[in-house]
């Protein structure tokens, strides 16, 4: 079934070449031979109120510590320095869509890998998880890589059905990583592949798998590296699956991953297409251009594209749940953009729309779970529109026949719409334009040119894109970080670094127990009774109270009314402007764990003003603030309850 | 109805503030004050037996000579050395399809002009045509094209219906020229605009129109120029018309042209992103992606990016012309593709579609002309499928609803079906896989996956990118070039450069009547009674005789198979990959204008040998010779009748 061309050498031509030569940086604590692995908290779930749901399913890998790796040089407590390697076997696969700098993760892997034994072996299970199943591998060597660092795709490998969660398929997983006798998996792909990731991480421990340098040196007793690993870990001796946040959707975003690998190559590719077309739009001044981006279920990439294009408009799918606005209301508050556009004489206009809109909007979401909850019973597509409620019923008769069609496809595997499939840019505009002529019938509010419209998806012809810099530099890293992972014996950990928002040489590098991104969804919604579902990693939605939607709200009316168009252009690989980042990335002050650090600093501070002895007063004071900053901090914690619409007029 | 905001200052970002410092160079003989203008021969018209009817249309522009524009320094007779300059007024004007590079022609045209003499005006005219008719101008001074150098799209004058044709709109045109006091007029643009140009140009030297600045000089009998412009032209005080080959669709090519200004461009942003495709189906191997690209009636696009970025197929319409496939012989032949791969186990590939392959395919071309020839006859749209001839009726009844409904759609103005709103790829995709779907049934041929396709059409996401520097390059020099034709006094003149495929002081700049370059349907086709229409430059096909379609030929069987894909990666505007030039025009050894300096020079050589008095036997030996050259000549000129499909296997 496999295509038998995958990872086979290839000519490259003049900037590909250039491209292979060139070296992404390491920050300082992977520079060396020697890491430093130092021991955090035990972690939580993202969301409190499901840790006991995610315990619960994740006995042994949940409440795992945050381990960080530091330069050795420093000194701090409770570190330990790993330097002696035993030889060790690691898997590697592709799951989930192509993103760019998939690659450089399997190329970090290998790098870290020889350095600390060149005995050491990695096996790439070639398409996917198919592949792993059927057992079917390529040794990457120098060679196999020669033609492949630092470019697009996933074509070294290749990917197919990206799961690994029945039971079969998490035997067969399991069966293959004993009998190549593997020491680590390493899982590159989005939310979804992570959530299996973490799945199979369980299963292996629950298992009790165990490795085969575990079974070597547990009988001679002679494990050089076994003290190292039981400091840190219980499972040392179990099988590890490790993940790699890889999806350009950016959507596997939470305190510890502040963007995915393929998430800054596939924004700026889009942005240059955008750019281009706001261009085209203003240069003829005559149409309206809706551009549907690839991104998911979160308006990741949309709202990073109209942060670094400036379009007319772009409406988040996350603000229209907030705001629970109907496409109604979405297309009437375009056609007020239009209107005010053609009171200052211009009759064209770029609008973004993310493909996860559709989801968003409130009698859409419950139509898509009505038609699901009918797929899942297995109604034949074409009795679907008969066995609708009547409400559902009149919204389908409602839309053109092109999206019901859409609709009615066939499901996923996570049993959502193919929201790639269905042409939101299209209905919208339909719906824009029927509004439109009827404003221009009654003549009241509109007196302009005929409305016309031309629609985009924006989908693979960013996806297959050389990657940026930063996206070569970030994959290239979370590949020696997954050794690092191995080599001290963690399972069910994601390859992390913070501050990406600095230098190279200032990122921190961890390792996060998957359990700790995990969460379960509370509520019902839609008239099926749709069960609340295991843990999993959950897509996450752009968060409205971040800095950088600031930034777009405030310039929303600018971008509708000026045509301020920003040209970022196409990817430029030498030169000053070769190293930009995405400007969510940028604008955002994260750095979740030099934060920790801070605050871990502060407590230790405080615990010794406070020890025993300290006078009344103090330990007082210390009482009446930790009280206030406790209430802060509760108030904090409440749920956002604003109300936004897309932009204003004064 | 033209935007306020076209050529207002705009805020340029990183990469486009850098493009805004890039200097294009000039050839050697436009780097100087002083230029050498050399007569050339007469010129006829591109085919030959079209001359008597162009020379007809035109009376008063056919015929003129070629001129060559030379360093001065060079000592070659006849040639005469313009130096003075009295001022002159001249406007400009976008008349086309957005293109990148187009801004640049403003920009040569502008620096050439104030290096002449500061006291020169350069008139952009806002809002294309219309801006033209409607007198609407914007001078052009440097604060103007500071923030438009080297960027693309047309916004800084805009652009709207790009038709010169009614009388109207020509008188208008004339009444805007002579209200100015404009000495001469450009028109950027392509095929249709520079026919345009060439009637607007015949126009004026039928009524006499006289530049102020001949009045000027011809009551004071001071011209200082006088004498220089008597010597090279006739029409020396008539307002001139200079056309400039701007169209990204590259079908503005012949002898004299070797590519239009925007080609590069879109060709290198599309087969990035065609390359990105490549990569993204290869690495998920379920998918074929049918690509159309825009670029008009030809498939130089098309063809220009399979050179770049080696897909498993492409279609080209001269191809299917010449060949006479129909539209199930070219759904066969991709069915034929799609077993071959699948017999090495692909099951993905990428097919590119140009916009122009519709009006190719023999039946397709006939049911369309009968749909213009109701439209002409003002039938309206819903009525048209009842009135189509039986054979026509019943081809339309087999094509899917979406097609039929896009080809009953309103008409472009030059009466051909809006190309870019037929969905060809979606067309053949369907086909495609209603044929892969018959053929698995019958388990005859295919035994392989289900065929699965993904459409996408590329058009302004190239159109509206930051130019090449070749374009940027190529545009400025032509600039350069309009004010050399304005101060020689040439009307109805194209600017040209070629040797393009040299470096830039080796290129060669000219002046080529646009007349020379036109010509005549003279073939009816389809059952109504079209006439054969007046003498127009028409788009030029792909020459299927050409060394560059010869390297796509030996290749195709291994595009098809191979996946012998090739990733030029996005424009580069630094490093050693900046500067790279079409591959069409790279192989094939081009530079008309050179050719026939060697050709004059052999003929010089002849004459002196053969001078009155030379022996007999040498005189019979030059016959035989000329015979012979008479007689290989006309067998070269001979029209091609080869059949040629698409891929063969061996």
């Amino acid at each position: 079934m496999m295509n038998a061309d995958l990872g086979s050498p290839r000519e490259l031509t003049g900037l590909q070449q250039r491209r292979a030569l060139y070296q992404p940086d390491l920050p300082p604590c992977l520079q060396g031979t020697r890491v430093r692995v130092e021991l955090g908290d035990s972690t939580t779930s993202v969301d409190p109120k499901c840790a006991d749901i995610v315990a619960q399913a994740f006995p042994h890998t949940f409440g795992q510590k945050l381990v960080h790796f530091l330069e050795p040089n420093t000194m701090v407590s409770d570190a330990q320095v790993l330097e002696e390697h035993p030889p060790i076997r690691v898997g590697v696969l592709f799951s989930g869509r192509q993103s760019p700098g998939g690659h450089n993760v399997i190329w970090g892997t290998y790098d870290a890998l020889k350095v600390q034994n060149p005995h050491n072996v990695l096996l790439g299970f070639v398409g996917g998880t198919e592949g792993l199943f059927a057992k079917k591998t390529l040794e990457i060597t120098d060679d196999v890589l020669l033609s492949y660092k630092n470019q697009g795709g996933f074509d070294l490998l290749g990917r197919t059905v990206d799961q690994i969660r029945t039971t079969e398929q998490v035997n067969a997983a399991m069966s293959t990583c004993c009998d190549l006798s593997l020491d680590g998996l390493i899982i590159i792909g989005g939310v979804t592949s992570n959530s299996d990731a973490a799945q199979l991480a369980e299963t292996f421990a629950t298992h009790n798998c165990k490795t085969k340098l575990w079974s070597h040196y547990s009988q001679t007793s002679s494990d050089p590296y076994l003290a190292i690993r039981n400091k840190f870990s219980e499972s040392t001796q179990i099988l590890q699956v490790i993940g790699v946040p890889v999806t350009l959707s950016g959507d596997l975003k939470n305190q510890f991953v502040e963007t995915t690998v393929g998430f800054d190559t596939v924004c700026k590719v889009n942005s240059q297409l955008i750019s281009n077309i706001c261009l085209d739009a203003v240069s003829a001044g005559k149409y309206y251009y809706f551009v549907r981006l690839m991104g998911g279920k979160a308006s990741h990439v949309a709202f990073e594209c109209a942060l670094q294009s400036h379009p007319n408009m772009v409406i988040l799918g996350e603000e229209v749940a907030l705001s629970k606005l109907t496409l109604m209301e979405i297309t009437n508050k375009i056609c007020e953009g239009v209107e005010a556009r053609a009171a200052q004489g211009k009759y064209h206009g770029v609008l973004l729309i993310p493909e996860g809109l559709i989801e968003s909007i409130p009698e859409m979401y419950a139509l898509i779970q009505e038609i699901n909850n009918l797929h899942s019973n297995n109604v034949p597509e074409d009795e679907i529109p008969s066995q609708l409620s009547p409400w559902a019923a009149a919204l389908f008769k409602f839309l053109p026949p092109f999206i019901r069609r859409e609709l009615v496809l066939h499901q996923e595997s996570d049993n959502s719409a193919q929201l790639s499939q269905i042409d939101t840019e299209q209905l919208l505009a339909h719906l824009v334009e029927a509004q439109m002529n009827k404003r221009t019938k009654e003549g009241n509010y509109y007196k302009g040119r005929k409305f016309s419209s031309v629609c985009h998806f924006f989908g693979s012809q960013a996806r297959g894109s050389l990657p940026s810099n930063f996206d070569c530099n970030y994959a290239y890293v979370l590949g020696h970080i997954c050794v690092q992972i191995v080599a001290t014996g963690l399972n069910g950990y994601m390859a992390t670094v913070t501050n990406l928002k600095d230098s190279i040489n200032k990122w921190r590098c961890a390792a996060v127990p998957l359990t700790a991104m995990m969460s379960v969804r509370r509520h019902l919604r839609g008239p099926g009774a749709v069960p609340i579902g295991r843990p999993v990693i959950h897509p996450s939605p752009i968060d409205l109270k971040a800095e950088s939607y600031g930034v777009l709200r405030e310039k929303a009316s600018s971008f509708l009314l000026d045509d301020f168009y920003r040209t970022p252009g196409g990817i430029q690989f030498e030169g000053s402007g070769a190293d930009t980042k995405p400007i969510t990335l940028t604008i955002e002050g994260q750095d979740y764990l030099g934060d920790i650090e801070i605050l871990q600093d502060y407590l230790e501070k405080v615990r010794i003003i406070l020890k025993p002895g300290c006078s009344r007063e103090i330990l007082k004071a210390a009482i009446s603030s930790m009280a206030s900053v406790n209430d802060v901090l509760k108030v904090m914690s409440a749920p956002l309850n604003a109300e936004l619409p897309l932009y204003h007029f004064n």
